[in-house]
Parts: C-alpha cells; structure tokens; sequence
C-alpha cells in the first residue's frame, strides 16, 4: 500500500491549519512548499515536531531552483542558496529535495554541464545524508521533458541524485509515461500526482492555476501511476495541486477530498489499497424531498398531476410515499428553509458493503434516526451535503431494511399512466464543490461522465455534467449544475434550483394531463418555438402544439429530449417529465437559459431593478 | 460624437434588465444578441416598442453564423434560415444584421465562392431594405483576418454588403489596425470594440470569457478606434464583451462600467465626447478614516507612534486632524461596523471641475451635510464605494472650500520625525469590481497603471495593481489588491484589510519609536529573514536589526522598499510606514503572505479549526 502525501501548497490556510488538515485526512506525509515554511514563525524544528505529533512524515522539501546548467559564478552563487537549504532541510529532518529544471536566464543548453554541476550538487547532498529529485518542469528553460531529466540524472550518476516524476509536467506535454517503467524503481526518488482540465493555454498558467485532484480531469492518472508503479518506484504518491479554488477552500474538506481522489486512484491502478470492492449498484430506490410543511400540499399537487399517487403514509412521521411506474418519490414534511433534494436512495446487492465504501471514501456515516420497528436503512453524507441512501435491491419484509414496511398503505389506486422512473436528480452544489461531489459519486458508485456543458444562462455561465450508470430501470443519473461564478448580490438563485426529473413514455400527454389538473407548467414563451422552426427541426404544426403543451425540446446526434417543467416549488425544486427519444444522452442543458428566465419572470413582476 | 451602444449579450438578466440598464447608463442604443430574444417571452415588435420607450436604437441584429463558402446544400439551408432571420430583423425594426465568418465543417477555403454567396445573401437583403456586415471571427474555419474579410466584402461588391471589425479579433491575432484607415468609411457597416488581457490561451476561450471593456485589458483600443474613426466610420461604437465575472454582475453598475470606457476612450482618441476636461491633480490632501468610537484611541495610539500629531479638532463633530509632514489623516468618529479608509481627498487647481469630469464620468455627486459656516468640499462616490473628495490646491481662508478652517487648532505642537507623507492607499475592493474602479480612477484623477502582482497568500491567491501619478509630495498611489477567489467561509478577511502607508524617510527610526511607544508591530518570525540572508540580500547582522524592529524588506530591479506594519486596526485597517530605497516602484506585494499569516495569527490562537 503507498503512502499517501500532499504538498503543504495545496491547501488554505497557515502551515499549522494544512497540516492538521492533512493528518485529519489520513494523508502519511507532506512535502513542505518552502514559502509556506517562511511564512511560519516556527523554527524548522518546531515544524518538524509538529508534523510529527500529528503522525506526518515530512516526505520532501521544495522547491530548489536555478541550479543546474550555470555558468560557474551564477553556479557557485546557487550552490551557496543550496547549502542555506540543506540546513533547513536537516533541521526539518527530511532528506529529499526537490530540484526543478532551471529557468535560469543564464541556463545554457548543455545536458553534460548539467549532469556535472548536479553531480556536485549531489555530492554535497550526499555529505550530509540529504538527496536531490530532479524534476523537469514543462516550462524549464532547455530541460522541459521526463526523459530529457532522467537522461541527465543517468549521466551524473550519483546515488544521491535522482528524478521526481510529475504527472502534470509529463502529461500536459503529452509525454508518453509508458516508458517510465523501464526507468529503475529506486532512482525514482519522488512522484508528484496531479489531474487537470483540458484547456487551451500555456503550460505555466494552466499548472498554476487549474490543476486537479486526479481524477477530476482530462489526464490519464492511472496510465501514469500505473508505469510508476511497474517500474518499482516505492514511495510515496505525493499530491502537488495548484488551484485557485482549492488554494482558498477550507482546508480540512479540501485534504479529504484529495485523499479521496489517492483512494480511487489506487483501485483504477489496481494497486492494494484500502477501499472496500463496490457491490453492484442498480438504479434509484426513491428521491427523498425535504418540505416545509406549507410546501407540502403545493409539491402533493403537482407530484399527482404528474401521475404519481400517494401509496403509503409514514407509520410515524409526516412523510408520505409517492409512487408511479419505477418512480418512487419520498416526501417528508419538516420546517426547512427551502425545499431541496435531502436523499438520494439507490438500490444494491450489499446496502451495508456500499455504505462502507462510502466511508472508506472519508463520508460521514449518518444514523437515521428510526423506532426499534423501523427501518434501518444505511447512509453517508455525500460531499454536496445530500444524503445517500444504500438500499436493498429488493426489500424484504422482515429485513432489518425493508423500508417499504415503514409506511401504512393509504389504499390509493395506481393510476396507470406515463411515468416510467426517475430520469435523473440535478444538484446545485456550489461549483467549487462540484469536482469533489463528482468524484465522490463516480468512486462510490461507479458512474461514469456523460457529458459536461456549458451555457450563457440569464444570470451568467452555468456549468453542469452528467454523472450516469445502468440502463432502462437500472439507470442512475445525478447532474450537477453550478454558476461558474456567482458572486453579486444581484444574481437570484443561491441556492440554484433543484431538479428531479421523471421519465415518461409522453410527454405531450403528461403535459396535457397536469394543465388539465391546473398545474403551470413554465412557458418560455413563442420566440423559442419559431427558433426550433428555423433550425428545421420541427414543422409550425408541430412548433404550435410544442409551445400549446409548453414542450421544451433538445437534440443531439443521437436523438430528442422533450420535457416540460413545472415552476419551482418551495423555493428551490422543480420537477420534470422528460421523455427522451432515441438515443439522446445529455439533460436538456441548452434548454436552461430560456427555462431560467422564465423562472425568474415568474418570481418577479417587471423588470428587477 | 459618436452614438454608444452597448451589446445585450454583455450583461446579467433578462432582456427586459439589459434595456433598462443600458437606457438608465446613457447608452444610444444596442446589439441584440438572439439568444437574449429567444429566452424572452416578448415578440420582437414588443421588444422594438419597448427599446424605443427607453430611447434606445437597435443597432445590429447578431448573430447570424454559418452562411458562406458552403456546398450548394448547406447554403441553400443557410438561406432558408436566413429568412426567417430577415423576418425578425423587420419586426425588430432592425437594419443590420452581424454575419460571422464561417465555422461550418463544410465550409471550403475558397474566396470567390464566399464573396458570391455573400453577394447572393446580400440581394436579398437588399430586397428588403436589411443589409450584413461580415466580420471575419478570430477563429474562422478559413477567414479569420480583417483584411481577407474585407477582401471578400470588396470582391462581393453589393451596396447592401460591408465589413464589421471587432477590435478584439483584430487586436488579439496581433493584426496590425492600422490600414483600415483606407478602407471606405460606408463600407465599415459595424464596428465592435472589447479590450483583453494579455492571456496566454487559444483566442476562442480567451473571447468567450475574458473580454474587458475598453481601457481594462491590455489592447491598443485607441489606435484600433483611431484608424476607424480615420476611414471615416460614422456608425456606432459598439461594446461586445464577453466577461464571465461581467455577466453575473448587477447589469445596472455593469453598463456604467461600459459606458464610462466610452467616454474615456473617445477622450483618448481625441474624438469629440461629452468628458470635462481634467485640471491639474496633484497629491492626496488627506485621507479619511471612518472610526467606531470604540476603536478612536487605539487609532490615535497607532498614528501617534508613528509620529503624526493631532493638531485639530473639528468644530462641530467628533473628527480630527493628525498631521506629520505632508500627511494628513482624518479620523471621523462615528458608529461604523468597522473601520475603514472612508475617503481619499485630492488637491486640485480647480476642485469643481474635477467634480464634474467625475461626475461625467458616472460617479455620482455626494453633497457632505456641514454648517454654513463650514468647508463646502465637492465629492463624489467612487464604485469602490469610497468618497473621493477634490480639495483646493492651496486653502485659502475665505474659500468655501478651505477645510482647515473646520478644525480649531489643538495647540499640540508638530514633533520634527520621519514622515514625509502618504505613500499610498491600498483598497481592497472584491475582486469583480477593480476593473471598474481602476478605470475610473485613472480616467478620473489621470493615474497610470504601474504594476500587478499575483501572490500566493496563505488563503488564497491575491492580485494587486498598483496606480500612481506624480512624484515626491504629488505622488498619489492606490493600490487595489484583492482575492480573486474567495467564496468560502473558511477564507477570514472579508472584507479585506486595507492599508494606509505612510511615507517615511527612515523606517528603522519609526520602528523603534512605535515600538517604544507600545505599539505592535508585525512579526512574521525568524525564517523571513533567514531568507533574506539566503537570497543575499543583506548580511546576517543587517537581517537581524531588521528583524529586531519588523522591518520587511521588498526588492525590485530599480531599489528596494523597507516597511513596517501595524496590527489589523478597528477590524479592517492597518497603517505602515513605507521607506523607499532608490527607484523601487511596487508597493510589497511580495511581503503579503507574510503579512497576512502574521495578521492571521495575531487574531486566532492556533489553527483554526
């Protein structure tokens, strides 16, 4: 099992908040980033005393800079910075140094100079029981490469130097890491983990500022951890993320969310870890709704004009069942501020395994509260703070988690109707939470990314992706959908509307149905329906009948995504039907501006001045 | 004077939001950008009455996209589109319409074909009284250049067909502006204009989210606007910003913003505008402090260890002057949640007319309540929010202006010291308004931009830029420095503190005399100045006399700047006292993490958790 380690730059705060934060994660270790040190108005051995009450090993010390390829003035000025480093170093008690390629405006291009003035720079590590990691940065001056670092490192040959690999230097290149195996294990020295997002920019802005945890970017981590691993390198898996969200985040939820992302990286490498294997996990078991109880009528209404029935009445407490098809909704009455999604129930082969992996995945164990003859029904808090609920796969009377035992039947008939499940639930986390709540959902319960959009909404960009897994009734959908930035006091909507999306088989009909039970369905008014003509997608006989039953419609390669949408409801949930055809695969994102706009018209009378 | 429009597509809100804002900023009119119109529920006839309610032209339709250089297939769709398109346009009251260059798959790199299609689109415009301007985007399949679109509107050769130049397509390729000066004047139907920073990305994303308005980025937009007006374009300028931060922000301060760029770019032009002239702005006559009651004396404290006197008080309210030098403070008491620098007053040869230009400038007019017998000082409200008072050069008694004759001499005696003057102010407005309010001070007060700095801080990263004009006693300096990102609630400081810098010709001198008096002086502990030696920036006993008295020590390529810094004051002030060796123009920003984690420390004890 690798150890786990981060760089103290990661994270907010001072140096004693970053490194309590990460020994509360569980990380083994840290790199100490050198400003954070000089920041600190503890001595090095006050610090390393710290890190070591809190159970941390001090895995490296970084950066050193401009040392190699110098002229000799500007090398002997480099080797005297170095011996004040190798000082702290001892009194810090580590024995690594990390040494990026110079950027040195002086730096010539010459591998044998570099391999020689490293060898001494080695040497003198050496003396003093330390060792230097030389790292190619992406922007170094002439050594901008992995192989180009270790060719350099095998030419200086000495025990005390060797490479630090960084999987954002070598993939943002578009270096290939396969070769990285046939590198000798021990002469890896250090190995530095980042993910990040594809984006069009230079190395050096898109290093410092967008890095990722792996695993919620574009980089193929596991091909790079796992030719590290072959190679026989043996220590730590070291996190090193500059990002300007995480950088201001608070830092205990930022540690378990990097820690996290080592977690589920060691499972996709196939390396031993500490996760628990994930029983198989089939579609929702029902969406829990928290409503204020003079919310409760309104949600009732529309949830039956949209053919859900009422079934079953909570033995106990003010929370009723609605059911239709595969769709199960629970709605639980309690004084909350707004409405909001409070639970998501899947269903699965081993409740109580998931919940496990849940909090292997550093998610907080939640203990519903429930009479002896109750339900016991497993759940962690997701990182969003919604709960995530592990139920059977089939619940059994008798079963300490037969949930459906908790509700009196109401002896309500189930209409037959259009409603086939739940499509899919849209979260709003804020958006700097949406990297870790993503990858939270994938890791636990293996979903895969569909998609990521991005739309000029009326109140500014919004972000969202589709998290899915399964098909037909097994399918398992969670969007999350954020303002990019949303800061002013202008913006309505903080928190954003929910979504719970039902799947029906008609839309037009389901449509129909709720106007006819007085239900106001969103009309974002007739300039959407010419568009729709102009695009060519729909005749004006089919334009007038869309926009009579107030039909959204999208498109993508594969197919349609019809849906109408009701307005929001306690003051931040809507409901939608959504009948996809063909093989459509998103959520209907482009259809958002017009639908908050036409959410915010119905908030306000006029103009918001 | 040119007509102002503004595109609707810039700003926050729904359609009806962006009118009222652009109309309520003074703007002529506007672009409407269709997706605005089609998330709206008004027909656009409805929105051409309502645009001429508010006085507003419509000026462009936009965009219409993919129409030229297509197989006979897709142009004829392109046609049947564009159709539809021209119905609008006539129901909007709509002339011209923006066709963008091609990005279709289709599209072929074929000149002639693009110019007769063109032609062919043009017709039947034409036919109906419309016209297009082609502009060729940035990122065009095939033309992405001003002059290759202008060729092809030349060879296409229709009256109904011109050129629409983007100063952000243009400048952002690094297309030299100048030879549109012999382009026909009727023959440029449009122009757009939108600034940028300097950003090392691909130019798609860099316009999608990064666009600035006039004056804020990094581009020549007055030799772009120069050689347009020189070609004899007699239209409109037209903003077409695209801002992630700009899009989500109140849409009524967004196009003041907009608009204020207008009016100082036509002054830098030398076009004629409706801008005052600016008279002679000298140095800071003072600045004023707001101060709860509670948190006087310590203030008083504070700003007598440094060495200012308090020499009077104010005839009729708690206020009073504290004199060193040429600095000036004023510290008004008065129930305030924290204190804060509440106003920067400037000397000026003609305070009215600076109070005008600010004025024209969109800053509104703040009379200040005083007895008749009181100084009559003219003052505006800059966006920061601070009071930005135009005070005579000289006082004379006698002046309705001559506020020293507001305060009775105390009769304390001015002690001989260190302090020279105010060295600058730092403001710390969020992040999203500095644009803004760096804008209108320099068009203002004439500042220019001396530097920005990004640092990394210990919660979050931290952008600074740095205003000035004048040296000696008539350097006035504001500095604006802000998070970039902080939303969280684990961040502390918000609002950020702010500084007021004093100058002062011998920093060591004014740190022993602060420390003597009792005042505490920042630490940021011992591994700050091992730095330093390290660096070889000073010897090991200079490091330590600096450190013995606080001192924090910032170098550039020209000097060196030498400061202390007091304690956080009254919840969001702290004073330092600045010396500044040779021609070092910055303003520290290197020493702020220190600083901050030092202020940090000082107001928790141990992490916080």
């Amino acid at each position: 099992m690798p150890r786990h380690a981060l760089a103290t730059v990661c994270l907010s705060g001072l140096l004693e908040d970053k490194l309590a934060a990460a020994a509360a994660a569980g990380f083994d270790g840290v790199e100490i980033f050198e400003p954070d040190m000089l920041a600190s108005p503890e001595r090095p051995a006050e610090i390393a005393a710290r890190c070591a009450d809190l159970g941390l090993a001090i895995e490296l010390f970084q950066p050193v800079r401009d040392l190699e390829a110098l002229p000799p003035d500007d090398f002997a000025d480099a080797l005297r910075r170095l011996d004040r480093k190798f000082a702290v170093m001892e009194q810090l008690g580590v024995t690594t140094a990390l040494v990026c390629s110079s950027v040195h405006p002086h730096a010539v291009d010459d591998d044998d100079l570099a391999a020689e003035q490293l060898h001494v720079a080695a040497s003198r590590a050496a003396d003093r029981g330390l060792r230097l990691a030389y790292e190619a940065l992406a922007w170094g001056r002439h050594v901008d490469t992995w192989d180009r670092s270790w060719r350099i490192v095998e030419a200086a040959d000495h025990p005390a130097l060797g490479v630090c690999l960084d999987s954002f230097h070598i993939l943002s290149r578009g270096s290939d890491p396969a070769p990285i195996r046939d590198v000798p294990g021990e002469k890896i020295f250090f190995v530095q983990l980042a993910d990040a997002p594809e984006l069009a920019m230079d190395v050096l802005p898109w290093s410092r500022h967008h890095r990722l945890f792996p695993g919620q970017g574009a980089f193929d981590l596991a091909g790079f951890t796992g030719a590290v691993a072959a190679a026989g390198y043996a220590g730590p898996w070291s996190l090193e993320v500059f990002n300007d969200v995480v950088r201001q985040a608070d830092p205990w939820r930022a540690a378990r969310d990097a820690r996290r992302s080592l977690l589920a990286l060691e499972e996709t490498v196939g390396v031993a870890g500490t996760l628990p294997p994930r029983p198989p996990v089939h579609g929702p078991a029902f969406v829990e709704l928290a409503v204020d109880p003079d919310t409760a009528d309104e949600i009732g209404t529309v949830l039956h004009a949209l053919g859900l029935d009422a079934t079953g009445r909570h033995r106990t407490k003010p929370v009723t069942l609605w059911e239709a098809g595969e769709a199960r909704v629970v709605v639980s009455e309690e004084p909350v501020p707004t409405t909001s999604i409070a639970g998501l129930a899947v269903r699965t082969d081993d409740p109580e395994a998931l919940a496990r992996r849940a909090e292997a995945l550093l998610a907080p164990r939640r203990d519903l509260p429930h009479a002896a003859d109750e339900a016991d029904l497993r759940a962690v808090g997701a990182p969003d703070g919604s709960l995530l609920l592990c139920c059977p796969q089939r619940p059994e009377p008798g079963r300490a988690d037969f949930w459906p035992g908790d509700f009196v039947p109401t002896g309500v008939p189930r209409r037959p109707g259009h409603v086939a499940g739940i499509d899919h639930v849209a979260l709003t986390p804020p958006w700097d939470d949406v990297g870790e709540t993503s990858l939270f959902h994938r890791a636990c319960l293996g979903l895969e990314p569909v998609g990521e959009w991005e739309v000029a909404a009326p109140f500014g960009l919004v972000r969202s992706r589709l998290l899915a897994a399964g098909t037909g009734a097994d399918a398992l959908r969670i969007v999350l959908s954020s303002s990019v930035v949303r800061r002013g006091g202008w913006a309505p909507g903080v928190p954003a509307p929910q979504s719970l999306a039902l799947a029906v088989d008609d839309v037009l009909a389901v449509a129909r149905a709720a106007t006819a039970a007085g239900v106001r369905l969103v009309d974002v008014g007739p300039n959407h329906y010419d568009d729709l003509v102009a695009r060519g997608w729909v005749d004006e006989e089919t334009a007038a009948e869309l926009r009579a039953h107030r039909v959204l419609v999208d498109r993508d390669e594969h197919g349609e995504y019809r849906h109408v949408v009701t307005e929001v409801l306690g003051g931040r949930v809507f409901v939608e039907a959504v009948q996809r055809v063909g093989g459509y695969a998103g959520h209907g994102a482009a259809d958002a501006p017009a639908r908050m706009a036409a959410h915010r018209r119905a908030r306000v009378a006029g103009p918001a001045a």
